[in-house]
This record gives C-alpha cells, structure tokens and sequence, in this order.
C-alpha cells in the first residue's frame, strides 16, 4: 500500500520515467598544452536545471564543460572539455533521451590545430589565430533521427527576442531560453537570471530571481511544453 | 620583556620588514563580452608563495588574476583580469617594493580589439583572430628604475633549464622558477609541483612535493639569494 502511494506520488511528477540530457557550463577549445578559448559560464544554471529536472522525475544525464561545481547527487556527470567532446558525449545514447536542454555556452569556433608543445612567445608584436567553426550540439541533436523534444538556449547582448526567434527556426529547435547577459546582475557568473522562453508561437518572460528557482520554474514550463508535443508526436508514456 | 622576545623572533624571520609583490593566476583577455583567452593556471603555487612570504615575515601584496581560491589572511590581495590590469597593479607602489615574484601565468597576446557586443557566429567557417603582444609584466618590473629583486617563472613543456637560462638574461631578471608543466601530476590546475631555481650562475633542483611544502623552500631559497644581492646593493635593512 506504501508502495501504491509512493507510486501514486511519482505518477504525478512532471517528468516521471523521463530521459533527460542536460549540457552545461563553458568548452575550452585548446590552442596549445597550456592556453585555451573559453567564456565566462559558470555552469550554474545548466547545474541547476539537472537538479530540477531529477526532482521533477526524470533520470538526468548532465554533460559539463570544466566548472567548479559539485556534481548533482542522482544525476549522471559526464565531464567534457571541448565542444567535439560534448557533442560526442550528447549524441551517445540520444535515442533514450526524451528532452534535451542544451544549457551549455559551446565555443562557436576553435584553433584549427592544437599545438603538441607550447607556443613560444616570437618577436611579432601580432599574431594571427586560424579558428574553425565548432560543430553545432544542439542543432545536431535536433537534426537527429528520432530527434528529442530539444530545448536551446540563446545568450544575448541585444536584440534578445528576434534573436531567439531566428535561431528557434534556423536550428530546429522546439523552444528558446532566452537572456540578455549584458543586463547587470544576471547571467553568467551571476547566482540570478531571468529569461525568455521563446517557442514557435509563445514568448513567457520569467522575471529575475535565483538561479535554482528559476530552474525549478523552467522545468515545470519546458515540462508543460514537452508533455504536449509527446502527446502530438505519440511519444507519450 | 615580552615584546623584546617577540621582536627577537621576528628579527630571525628571512623576510623580516620586507615588501614583496607576488602575481598569481592567469590572465583573461577579452575577445568580446562574454569570450576570452586563457590558461589553466590555477593560482595555487602562486597564493602559496604569498602565505610562505607572509610568514617569512613580509609585508606581501599579491596581484591574481582569476582564481577560485580564497584570498590569503594578512596579505593585500588585488584582483584583476587582462594582463593590462596585471602590469598597472605591478607598478603601483612599486618603489616600496623590495622582492617581486612573477608567478602568474601572463597571456602572451591579446585581441587587437574587444568587441564590445557578443560576436554572432557566422556563415564563415573559418575564422582569423588579430591578436597584439601583451606588456611584458616581469621585464617591465625589471627594467624600472630602482628595481626590485625580480624572480620570473618559466613554465616549459621541454627543454626547461635552456628556456629558463635565456628567458634570464633576456629580461635581465635575478632568478627564474623553472618548471615543466608537461610532467604528469605536477604544474597547472595541479597540488604538488617540482621546480628547478635558475640563477646567474646557479641551478638548484627541488623536487616533488606538495605546493605549499614547496613555496616555503622556495621563499626560503629566495629570501638568501635576495638577501645577499640586498647586501651588496646597498639595500640591506
């Protein structure tokens, strides 16, 4: 009878028996043994997001570029440094995966070779760098056969909206976190955030509080969305 | 009675009275708001040498660029990003300053320019990177006049005591730290770390051991060779 009533409880959490990929935090893309690109992503709403995410049911994979947060008790940690290795790491196992919330800030480019030893330090006063586009995780995902109900994210310093709209319909996506890290007090390296939640015909903007409880409100919104859409696509469970 | 004790010990301490600036971390050059360039210092051998000097009796300021390490009891902590900020810190007060230990890992180069929205990814797949030399911190320090006892540090994938002998006389400094950061379990993001000391006419080996274990034998090691240049140069206390 506990069991029937324990059951009963799950039964009622948004994402019960749900397979959910989360990618969090930066990639550094190496230039030699010693340098990197990066960007200033904590990793702590992509963390946060795990963390509400298994609290609401599903059994989480996370997929973390190199921060310094603890991993989530519960949920899978799968460490990365570079974005190849994050894409690798999202596309194994992708047909088990419901929802995929692609939260980390990939580097968009990358040195077009690693150097084995580290680059001395020359006479020229300019030096040229050779970037190569990354491959796109999330856009990959949602290209994927079988593809999961795939969630982005979108960092802007302006124009946030028609930006998340465009990237929502140029990648395939089926919604857009949207935020404005130009705004003070937000974002990256920030403990808060607020947001935009852009899908094909709806924008909910989530005012500015911290980070947990905004992935805890997120979650029960994406959830929303996807329970929908698994309804349509026949996936429901 | 107490006080003349107190003051005796004191008086034996190697950096009794001294000023000693100390520069830890790496440096961050912005490409654009929320991109940049790095390395993966971690700080650690850095934020040690300060606490060894602190207690080796010295006043310590320590100059760090990001880290994610607590800022030292009783020492003057300073924090900046791009090696710019790093020199500027360095040369305040730099008159007053009797020991500079350049332990930070400086970025070499840095963007020509800083883009001052987020760089949107384009069609290119290919992408050019301008980057221009940074100041060079240690050899501005040595090169100022009524310098201080200036010590650099070498961080060499091969070849290290060759490297740390003409990285030396180059920037006319006193001693180099020398150390091969592509041995395993030693160097960057590491706890332990095995150095070589290089000095005109010296080379002293010191092995494996944990960080702080080390910067106190390095301080030590430091203090008699500052000490004996303070001697000649007239700079004694």
């Amino acid at each position: 009878q506990l069991a029937e009533l324990c059951a009963g409880q799950f039964e009622t959490l948004a994402l019960s028996g749900r397979t959910v990929f989360i990618t969090a935090g930066p990639t550094r893309e190496a230039l030699d043994p010693v340098r990197y690109i990066s960007n200033h992503s904590s990793g702590k709403m992509g963390y946060a997001l795990a963390e509400a995410a298994r609290d609401a049911g599903a059994r989480v994979k996370l997929i973390t570029g190199p921060v310094s947060i603890a991993a989530p008790e519960r949920v899978e940690c799968i460490r990365v440094e570079s974005a190849q290795q994050m894409l690798d790491a999202s596309l194994t196992g992708l047909s088990g995966c419901d929802l995929f919330i692609a939260a980390a800030a990939v580097a968009d480019y990358r040195p077009v070779s690693i150097a084995e030893h580290k680059i001395k330090k020359g006479s020229e006063e300019i030096m040229e760098l050779h970037l190569v586009k990354n491959p796109d995780i999330v856009a990959t995902v949602a290209a994927a056969e079988d593809r999961p109900y795939t969630v982005g994210f979108a960092a802007e310093t302006r124009d946030v909206v028609s930006y998340a709209q465009n990237k929502l319909a140029r990648k395939k996506l089926d919604l857009i976190v949207a935020n404005d890290v130009s705004a003070p007090g937000i974002g990256f390296n920030s403990d808060e955030n607020a947001v935009t939640l852009v899908g094909p015909d709806s924008i909910e903007t989530l005012p500015q509080t911290h980070k947990q409880q905004l992935a805890r409100q997120l979650i029960n919104r994406i959830a929303r969305h996807f329970n929908e859409y698994a309804k349509t696509s026949g996936k429901d469970s």
